[in-house]
């Protein structure tokens, strides 16, 4: 299976690469902005494309030839404005579902916030970031595509040691970024998650359990 | 026809709110921010209703009991950062949608801009403001509202002539408020553009005429 990566650079991206590397039954690409990004991934053995976010939906089109399932990762993260969040988290990803769509690439796996279905739930200090992430969600769930959306909570750079709790609403907690990248892989492995969409945090399940019950 | 203007303290909104009064057949009801601008509609012998964008879709709702019409024109404006352009312009838009589906008033009217649905022909130094603007105009045309989206040209404060051009995809041109004003009043009129979205700048036909081709 081979999977494009958007935002395989970024921290959680990497970590899905690794992963989906590791796991031999997939062929990662990952899709990046830069050329010495291009080199980075090579000398790892890796294959990347590049393609740009704020570039029109052709490029991302052109990206996704061939490929089996997406997986959307990518972010402007804190340091740049919230011109960058409707640019990159909104726009950017709303780009890749089309041309998802386009490409006829159906499997579309989000990678989006705790609770940013809710509200009432967003986080008072990131609520520009959660309007971004809402809508990308929303979007997604109105295409026509077979969509997984994984909300993490808090995200920490700490080992992964593959427990979580999965579900519709869970209390704001943490999960180490190695086990949100376990989940998008246990995601891809079987169709049980097509067009659900839920909140992730560390718990007491095994992935597949969690998953399981969703 | 009761009409709730949302925004009515911007630029356009006031000439939207004069319209309608002058019109005769309409009730214009004011939703402001705050207290003060109550009291200024008030003087004018003008309904206002309190209501915050960015509080809870259940205060929107609220404000719009017993309307037969919602106005959209509210914006964050340039002043401020694209904190606000996400919170107003695109979730603020968003939940005066779903306010508007969840009270059943069923007629929506949103003061958009000008190609906000290509993104080839965004202008370059707007952006992130033209991101906001299309995503709350595809979220309203997938809603169960009878909606119509107006997407003007660069606005001008010159008095209206009443002349005007509408359609699909129109170049780059100016229009002053106060047509806009008059197209709202005119669309509101009869059904004729429900569930349409049209470019609009001046030109050579009467706003009847113009919308007539649509």
């Amino acid at each position: 299976m081979k999977v494009l990566v958007i935002g395989a650079n970024g921290q959680i991206g990497q970590l899905i690469v690794d992963s989906l590397q590791a796991a031999g039954d997939f062929s990662p690409i990952a899709m990046v902005r830069k050329e010495e990004q291009v080199a980075a991934f090579k000398e790892k053995g890796l294959d990347s494309v590049l393609a740009d976010l704020e570039g029109p939906v052709e490029g991302l089109a052109s990206a996704m030839e061939g490929v089996d399932a997406v997986v959307f990762t990518a972010g402007s993260g804190g340091k740049t404005g919230d011109d960058k969040t409707l640019l990159i988290d909104l726009d950017g990803a709303v780009k890749c579902i089309e041309a998802a769509e386009k490409t006829g690439v159906k499997r579309f796996v989000m990678i989006s916030a705790l609770q940013a279905n809710n509200r009432e739930n967003w986080n008072d200090s990131l609520r520009p970031y959660y309007v971004a992430k809402h809508y990308a969600d929303r979007m997604l769930e109105m295409s026509s595509l077979d969509y997984t959306i994984i909300r993490p909570g808090g995200l920490l750079n700490e080992p992964g040691n593959g427990k979580v709790s999965a579900g519709g609403k869970l209390d704001r907690s943490t999960i180490p970024r190695a086990d949100v990248a376990e989940t998008v892989l246990e995601v891809l492995k079987t169709g049980h998650t097509i067009n659900k969409s839920f909140d992730l945090v560390s718990g007491d399940d095994s992935i597949a359990d969690a998953l399981g019950k969703i």
